[in-house]
């Protein structure tokens, strides 16, 4: 087993319309999803407003704390569209047209569309690497561990795909789960609390769920260790057994 | 018009199972939408992990920079839930028996089922004033401006509704929308922007779409005066026209 530690993540969420409760976020699973798949797992998120102070100092904060910031949001050309300038102000480097970004935009646009809003979104940090998808005309970009995304769901998961090939890679997380109806959590908890003690370097976690077909628990463990995850979930089935309940192998299903 | 500043909210979701994508997190947009209803509006999110440190350090930080700051999640009885030990700690205070938790949760249970892990929903920092539903015997807690509630949404919900009537009031956050198919976001934005310009006061919000009946973007102005919203988005339905599109009042419909 290698003991380097895994490389972790930070996201950060930018748009007014998230906090406000316009916009339910779908950015937050995918990512978690994805980057622990690869090992580089979530480690905290900030849903922050279109703010400057706020975006500069949120990302100076997370790139200093975390191996690779991805933000998501406000990458647009209208108005509330500034988070690649407040990138550009947290690196304390020029925000200027991106040679490479502009002449692209400029060919995908008719005679006099290219205009200034749009020009905007050729405009990025200087150094800045592009994140580049078929499904926009306008890229991503990263600046050092900073990766900057759309907030649109799809254009976002575009541009995860296109930059995952250059993203470091850790041992991936993995999860076993078990789950039985009618378990309450405060009769297992004691049990529960044992099977933690025999794998400390998993991270076991008890789930109440709330179903049709009747209310119980699924407990999963997360890990890079894939047979101390299914060694910690067997005892947990037995506990579950013990109780009187009958376990069912993985997690429940959808509500 | 009263000018006296509305008053913030912050929230702490605090769960692994957020983090890793397990689960989709449905309390921020909860809270988003009845906080800013009663005029106090969620500044900052933060997901973090079920680690001791982490939350007392997020808990001390968010209480100081916020009027109110509401927490979710890690309130239940198993090992990995220890929220209310570590608001305990953020404040510097006992973490002990709450005699009025404590004796209403004995009295909920059979003998000898009230056993240690539910003792410990009964534990919680000295000072706390419970927050109490008909949905769950075991109880949130407010200390200070915090406001500790449970993880599983719909215990959450009754919680917020049985806390709010302590709750401040602001002038009320209200939305006023405009959308329309067709259009695209680099063609309204200079337009746009001086009607942000002219209402300073207002959030204005451009929000593109897409809907197999057809993509196009929504411009949504927001803030707590309700006629310089219905101003400003009457500004933006004749940008629309003028641009020759066919704007439709609100939102556009749900996906």
């Amino acid at each position: 087993m290698n003991d380097t530690p895994n490389p972790t993540a930070g996201l950060i969420i930018i748009g007014n319309e998230v906090l406000s409760g316009r916009t339910q976020d779908a950015n937050l699973r995918f990512l978690a999803t994805r980057l622990g798949d690869r090992g580089m797992p979530l480690a905290e998120v900030r849903v922050i407003p279109d703010v400057p102070d706020v975006i500069i100092a949120t990302v100076n904060e997370m790139r200093a704390r975390y191996d690779h910031v991805f933000t998501t949001g406000g990458i647009g050309p209208t108005h509330d569209d500034i988070t690649s300038e407040c990138v550009a102000a947290a690196f304390g480097v020029a925000w200027e047209p991106h040679a490479e970004a502009w002449a692209k935009m400029a060919a995908s646009y008719r005679p006099g569309e290219f205009n200034a809003a749009r020009q905007r979104m050729a405009t990025m940090p200087r150094g800045a690497t592009l994140i580049e998808t078929t499904v926009s005309i306008a890229p991503g970009f990263s600046i050092a561990n900073v990766h900057v995304m759309a907030g649109v769901p799809r254009v976002m998961q575009a541009q995860y795909d296109s930059l995952a090939p250059t993203l470091p890679r850790g041992r991936p997380i993995v999860a076993c789960a078990v789950h039985a109806t009618g378990v309450q959590e405060g009769r297992i908890a004691a049990g529960l609390s044992a099977v933690q003690a025999r794998y400390p370097a998993l991270d076991l976690g008890s789930y109440p769920y709330y179903r049709a077909s009747g209310n119980g628990v699924a407990i999963v463990a997360k890990g890079t260790d894939a047979a101390a995850a299914a060694a910690a979930i067997a005892e947990v089935t037995a506990l579950f057994i013990e109780l009187g309940h009958a376990p069912v192998a993985g997690e429940p299903p959808a509500a």
